[in-house]
C-alpha cells in the first residue's frame, strides 16, 4: 500500500547553470503602472500585501526561466478580498497575475512585466466532504497533497496526483486543468469538478458552487470555461471536486522493454488483463532513466539490463488477492526483457521516485528545453528519436518519458553547457510543428502560459482562436488578467 | 453478460390521456417568419428539406407536452450544409432549433413557435476508433446504441448509457450533457469528450477536433461551453469521445429494502465491497415498481415482498471469478429485506427493463409531471414523501426512482384523469424551491429546455446568469439559436 512518496515537493534546486530569462512580450501600453497610492489602497482592501524584496521569490518561476517585476503580492484571505483587489485593479487598469503553488512549467503563474501578483495560498480551508457523494468543497489555495491526505482519512482520494503534489494548489490544478499520473484511471480534473466559485476581472463573484452534487445541468458550464484558462478569465476561489473511493491495495510493476512497440504492447495487455484496477502506466527511456538514477544515488534500478525503456505499471484495487492474481496474469501475458514487482511500500516509493524524479534530475543538471505533448501512441516515440538525430552534433542529452497510458510524452533536452540559441532554434518551432503534423497536442497537460501562445494556431483553428478572443473580451474587457498568456495578441 | 436490453428505444406510445401543450413564451418580435423564398433558398443549401405534414412529427416532443409549428425540417448531410443553413438563417433572422433523437424530456429539441428545425440525424458517420487510446470520432447524428455496438466490437464501450439509447443521438447527448446509468462508473459525458466540431449561429465552423487525444490543454475549453448548452450556443456536428475498455463480465443484483436509509446503506456498502467493478446503483420505490410491473405483465418481480424499495446493483469487471466473489461479499455485508442475483442474461435484461421501463410506464398511463433533480442523499427521498403528502387529497400516483449512486432522483406524478391545473399549481414552483432549499439541482441530467428557464435562478446566482447571457450574445448575437430555451428572457 502506497500512502506517501519520496518526492512530493518541488524544490528550488540549486541549478548548475542559470538560465537566461525568456524573451518576453512587449508590455501593453494600456495598462497602468502601480503607484504608491495604489499600494496603500490595496493594503486597505487585502489583509496581506507582500512588498519589496519579499515579493521577489514570487516573481521567478520554478523552472528558473521566467521572471517578472511585480512590486507587490496580494495574498487575500477571503473571496471578498479577492473581489476587492480585482475591482480596484480593474478600475485602475492594473494587470493581475494569479498564482497558486507556482509549480507550472510554462511561466503561466509569474508576471511577465509588473503585474500585481495575486497569491491564492491563504484561501486554504477545506470546508468539508460529503461522505455520501464523495464531493469535497475547499478553497483554491489548498495544497493537493493536503487535500489528498484529508480525503484518504475518509476513504476517498483526490482524482489527480502529480509530482508537485506537495506544493501545487487545487486552484492552480484547476486553472491549468492539470493531468498527472492518475489520469488513466480517473480521467480529467475537468470531469471531476462539479462546482466552482470564481471572481471576474471586475470583482464580480460568480457562485457556481451552490449545488455540490455530481449531476447538475442548469445552464452553461461556466466552471468549465475557467478550468484550463490559466487565470486569464477569472480567479478561482473555491471548488467542489467529486472524488473517487480509495482503492486501498496498491501494486507497482517495473518492466524493461527493448522497444517502444513493446511499451505499447504492455499498455494494451495492461488494459485487458488488469482492467478496472489499472491506475498508472508510465514510461522512461534510457536518457530519462540515467538522469534520474544519477540524481538518486540511493536508489538502484532493480532490473540489471541495458534495455532502453522502463515501464511502471500501477494497480489500485479493493481486494489484495484479486489484484495480485490479475497482476500475475498480466505479468504472464506480457513479453518483455525483464520485470519485477515492488515487494514493499518503500520499494514502490523508490520506483515512483525514479519516475517522478526525472524532471528535477534533468533541470538540476543543465539548461532544459521541456516539451509536454500528446501524440498518437503508434508514433509517439518517433519524436524523441527525431529530436536525438536532429541534435546529434550538439552534445545534448535527449530524454523521453511520461504518461504513456494517456499518450502523453514529456520530451526534455538537457544542455549541461547552458542555454544555446543554436539548440533553441533547432527545437522551436520544429517540435511543435512535428506534433501538430501528427495531430497531437502541443500542450497535453502543462498549459500554454507565456511559452506557447504564438504556437496555439498549430492546434486550434483561426475560428476557434477568434472565439477564444471574443470570450476573453467579454469576461475581462480591460484585459488585466494574466496578460501575455494563453492567447496570442493577434486575437485580442 | 449483458449485451442488449429489452427497452432501448423510445416509442411514441399511445397515451391514455393527451396532454395539453405547455404555455409557451411569447414569440420574439425580432425574428423573421419563413417565406416561400426562404424555403427555396434553404433547399439550395441543404440536400434534404422536409416540409408540410411530413414535418409535423418533428414538432411534437416525445413527452407529448410541447408542440411547435415549424414549417420545415432541414436535414443536412454534412457540416458544410449545416453551416450554409445557419449562415442563411442568421442573415435572415430566422430562428433554428437543433434536434437529435428527440428523446429529451424538457421540450428542448422541438420548436416553441415557428423555428426552422435542424435535424442532425444524417450526420451519422462513425469515422473511426483509435484502438490505442479508445477515442472514437463520429458525427453528431450517430445513435448512441449504434455507437455502443460499434465500440463493443472493439472491446470498448460508450461512456454513457440510458433508456433512450436506441433513439437518442450522441450529439443530443452532448448538447444536453446526458447522464444515465453508467455515470456512477464513468462520470460525466463532459469528462469523456476530448474534441468537438460545431457551427456557430453565423455559420462559422469551429473545429476543436484537430487533436483527438485524451490530453489537450491548448486554450479555452470551447467544447465544454457547447456541452450542455442545448443548442443555444451552436450546433454540434462532430465529436471525439474517449471510451472506457469493455468490462466483459456483468452481474445484476436486485434487492428489496424497507427504507430509504437501507437503500443508502446498500450504496455505501456497494462502494466499499464492490469497489472498482461497481457499474450502476439504481432504485425504484413502490409506486415506480407497481407502474413498471403493470406495464410489463411478462416480467415478474423475483422478490415476493411488500418492502417499499428495490435497488438494482450492477457490476462490470474483467474477471468473472473475482467479480462473483466480490458480489458474494457485498451480499453478505448488506442488511436488506430480500435479494437475488440474476442467474441469466435474460433475467438481467428483465430487471433492467423494470428499472428503465418506469418512465414509459408512467407516461402511458396518464398525464405525468416529471422532475429530474439531484439532492443530498441523506434527504433525497424526503421530496417524494412530501410530494405524496402534499397531493394526498388529489388521487394521483407519486413515484420516485433513479440513479441513487449519483444522488439523482426522478420524481413522477401521474394523474390518470389527465392534466389538472390544481395539481400543477401545487407542484410548481414548490418542487423546485424545495430542491434548491436543500442545495440540490433542479435539473440533474435532463437539462432546462423550455420547461425550466424561469427557475434557473433557484440554482444559479444573478452573476452567473448574467454571464451566461453575455456569452449567449457573443456566440449568437441575433439570438436565433433555440430561442425560449435554457436562459430566461431577463438575461438576454
Amino acid at each position: 500500500m502506497r500512502l506517501a512518496r519520496h518526492i512530493r515537493r518541488r524544490t528550488d534546486a540549486v541549478r548548475s547553470f542559470s538560465a537566461p530569462t525568456m524573451p518576453v512580450a512587449k508590455r501593453h501600453d494600456w495598462l497602468s503602472t502601480l503607484e504608491d497610492a495604489d499600494v496603500a489602497n490595496l493594503n486597505a482592501r487585502c489583509s496581506k500585501i507582500i512588498e519589496g524584496a519579499d515579493a521577489k521569490p514570487y516573481n521567478r518561476d520554478w523552472m528558473d526561466k521566467c521572471e517578472g517585476k511585480a512590486r507587490i503580492v496580494a495574498q487575500p484571505a477571503t473571496t471578498e478580498e479577492v473581489s476587492a483587489v480585482l475591482a480596484y485593479c480593474n478600475e485602475k487598469r492594473l494587470a493581475v497575475t494569479t498564482q497558486g503553488g507556482k509549480t507550472g512549467l510554462v511561466g503561466g503563474s509569474v508576471p511577465v512585466h509588473d503585474e500585481v501578483i495575486l497569491s491564492t495560498t491563504r484561501l486554504n480551508t477545506i470546508e468539508g466532504l460529503d461522505k455520501d457523494t464523495g464531493v469535497v468543497t475547499c478553497g483554491a489555495g489548498v495544497v493537493l497533497e493536503t487535500l489528498d491526505a484529508y480525503l484518504r482519512e475518509h476513504d476517498f482520494v483526490a482524482p489527480l496526483d502529480l509530482g508537485a503534489a506537495g506544493t501545487c494548489t487545487i486552484g492552480g490544478n484547476l486553472a491549468t486543468n492539470a493531468g498527472g499520473v492518475r489520469f488513466v484511471r480517473y480521467g480529467s480534473l475537468r470531469g471531476a469538478c462539479v462546482g466552482l466559485e470564481f471572481v471576474k476581472a471586475d470583482g464580480t463573484v460568480v457562485d457556481c458552487a451552490r449545488t455540490s452534487l455530481r449531476k447538475d445541468n442548469t445552464g452553461y458550464a461556466l466552471p468549465q470555461l475557467l478550468i484550463g484558462s490559466e487565470g486569464t478569465l477569472g480567479v478561482i476561489t473555491k471548488c467542489c471536486i467529486a472524488c473517487p473511493s480509495l482503492s486501498p491495495f496498491v501494486n507497482v510493476a517495473w518492466l524493461a522493454c527493448n522497444s517502444f512497440d513493446e511499451v505499447r504492447k504492455v499498455l494494451t495487455t495492461a488494459r485487458s488483463t488488469l482492467g478496472e484496477i489499472l491506475s498508472a502506466v508510465e514510461f522512461l527511456d534510457r536518457g530519462a532513466l540515467d538522469a534520474t538514477l544519477r540524481a538518486h544515488p540511493d536508489i538502484e534500478d532493480p532490473l540489471e539490463t541495458d534495455a532502453p525503456f522502463r515501464v511502471l505499471v500501477e494497480t489500485a484495487g479493493c481486494d489484495a488477492t484479486h489484484d495480485a492474481a490479475k497482476l500475475e496474469r498480466f505479468l504472464e501475458a506480457i513479453d518483455v526483457e525483464d520485470g519485477c514487482v515492488a515487494p514493499t511500500t518503500s520499494a514502490m516509493n523508490a520506483l515512483w521516485t525514479l519516475r517522478e524524479g526525472v524532471s528535477d534530475a534533468m533541470t538540476s543538471r543543465g539548461f532544459v528545453y521541456k516539451y509536454d505533448v500528446s501524440l498518437p501512441p503508434s508514433t509517439l516515440y518517433d519524436l524523441v528519436e527525431k529530436t536525438t538525430e536532429r541534435l546529434e552534433h550538439l552534445d545534448v542529452d535527449v530524454a523521453g518519458y511520461g504518461h504513456v497510458g494517456d499518450a502523453n510524452l514529456h520530451l526534455n533536452v538537457c544542455d549541461v553547457t547552458g542555454y544555446r540559441e543554436e539548440v533553441h532554434a533547432l527545437l522551436e518551432p520544429w517540435v511543435y510543428e512535428e506534433v501538430a503534423r501528427s495531430r497531437g497536442s502541443i500542450s497535453a497537460e502543462h498549459g500554454v502560459g507565456q511559452c506557447k501562445p504564438e504556437y496555439l494556431h498549430l492546434n486550434k483553428s483561426v475560428e476557434a482562436m477568434d472565439l477564444m478572443g471574443s470570450l476573453k473580451k467579454v469576461m475581462d474587457p480591460h484585459l488585466i488578467l494574466n496578460p501575455y498568456k494563453v492567447l496570442p495578441a493577434s486575437v485580442l
